[in-house]
């Protein structure tokens, strides 16, 4: 125990992320000042976010240059001189990529020990929650209703899919490869898949919407936005969780067509939302989701990958989509 | 009382709307059926989603070329058919562009003999109702907070803006040219007004609302919108309420830029709604803007144009931005 690991991001991205933009550092494990803890990275959190947070401040700020990069974990804590925290308890925390941090006690959020422990960055931790809140209480699907998501495959989209199916709705999920599609309905019980790889979105959502959607639980924007817009049904709600379409590569251009005069004619409601709004209601959330995990009616994906030096490439890889269910890295 | 004028849509406008899209047309006046009653248009309302329905269908169905020029009306009841009208009775109705048209009752809106009757397709019509229902329910705009509007001297953007007033907010008109922003500061008391032709709208709105912006009511969509959504604060509401810049001319290529990124990264709620989901509510709020309008804290600003042989000119000049405030024709 006496050298942190860090990965570093040497140089923002221009285009594509790419593993140049990174590189390996060994600095010297921090002390821990009056009020903050050392903690021991144990599970590093791979989101698409990650790649936003590079372009610029969004909820929070910019990742510069030479810094170590930014990201949440599930870390122990090693030594404690904060109130409240003591050596083996679990936090999540925004430790960024590294074998060690010091932190203040403020901001650290306590975790329970589970098993699995990586079900606390998948179901029960940021994805589950974006799930359960986003489509929930901002999607509001009723039963009988269509609800379409995006990067169904993915972490918050694997679970909002199986979500909806709980609540009785009919279930169309639009991810990358007919591979994934057909996973989405022989193992997750989703009604219907679309490959939006395979060309022609909008006519395959058509198809497999014939009723229209009444919510999407939207995670890229752009053109699969674009495509399911005319496809919504009056009173409409849509999702906005992210926009993967538009974090890795030049910024688009422009916004989906049809914005916003289809909200008009339509009535559509189209709300962006973060998770940490919700963080104060997370008990209730957590129970709900251990009921339907523990009952088998909700199934969990996990890709945990070994090693931190293999963060960059976890990361380039889950923002090309090869991921499938909730990506971490053991550290 | 033999002949029935008409204004025809004679064929689609295929660019910028035109004269020589409409022809006049003498026909018959039309012999009401049993539960229809015969009337006589009194006023005609002008608005910029009748350029919209020439598109295709919307909230209603396209007007076809060839077929009477859709639109609403005040209208008189010269002959009934129909249980529950008698002659005299004023109605709201879509008879379109003519001076006689036989309806069946359903469908029919009873309206007060109210002076001047020009209140009745103005503040007390679809433009006072939709300002009020999509600014107080869309908008949900709180005492202190930033409102900004566009198309903030027509007939529903110069409501909103002074409703916002009445409600403690600091508002924002966003118009075309420097004597309507004049006019709304002096006359309609806005804070703010922004001259959308003057170039760099950001700019000037960022200057004009240093505190950035809660709620924004938007009837243009397109370059307007785009320069509004890096202002929107966190939590902030946009209430869509049209698209005018989508509406005359070449369908825009893209939508606004930003989107749906922006709507996450801020938790923005994005709304469209049509004023006829709100018609049960109507009393009520005809009521409350009665009493604004009477005590003078409401001030109505129409344009009233003779002759039903200029509809078509009025029509044009309507998406031209030549109005201020409500404009209709007098047959």
């Amino acid at each position: 125990m006496t050298v942190n690991r860090q990965v570093l991001l040497a140089e923002k991205p221009k285009g594509k992320l790419a593993l140049s933009n990174f590189r390996m550092h060994d600095a010297a494990v921090p002390a821990p000042k009056d009020g903050e803890v050392l903690l021991r990275v144990k599970y590093i959190s791979l989101d698409a976010a990650n790649r936003a947070w590079m372009q610029g401040a969004t909820y929070r700020s910019a990742v510069d240059a030479g810094a170590v990069m930014a990201g949440g974990s599930v870390s122990e804590v090693v030594e404690s001189k904060a109130n409240g925290f003591a050596k083996g308890d679990l936090v999540f925390a925004d430790t960024g990529w590294q074998d060690y941090a010091a932190m203040p006690a403020t901001g650290l959020i306590k975790l329970p020990r589970i098993e699995p422990m990586t079900h606390l960055l998948s179901v029960y931790g940021v994805a589950g929650l974006t799930a359960y809140f986003g489509l929930l209480r901002v999607g509001e699907p009723r039963s009988g209703e269509t609800v379409a998501v995006s990067a169904a495959a993915g972490s918050v989209g694997s679970l909002v899919g199986q979500i909806a199916k709980i609540k009785g709705c009919r279930v169309i999920g639009i991810a990358g490869g007919a591979e994934k599609c057909a996973w989405l309905k022989s193992e997750l019980g989703f009604d219907e898949a679309v490959d939006y790889k395979a060309g022609n979105t909008y006519a395959a959502l058509k198809a497999a919407a014939p009723k229209g959607v009444d919510v999407y639980f939207d995670n890229v924007g752009g053109d699969v936005l674009e495509a399911v817009l005319p496809l919504m049904n009056l009173h409409g709600r849509i999702a906005c969780c992210g926009a993967v379409s538009a974090y890795d590569g030049a910024p688009p251009a422009a916004g989906p067509r049809g914005l916003p005069g289809l909200l008009v004619v339509k009535r559509l409601r189209m709300q962006g939302f973060i998770v940490m709004d919700y963080y104060a209601q997370s008990a209730a959330a957590i129970a709900e989701l251990r009921q339907w995990v523990e009952s088998g009616k909700l199934k969990v994906q996990e890709d945990v990958i070994d090693g931190l030096e293999n963060t960059p490439a976890a990361l380039i890889g889950l923002l090309a989509g090869e991921n499938r269910g909730k990506r971490m890295v053991r550290v």
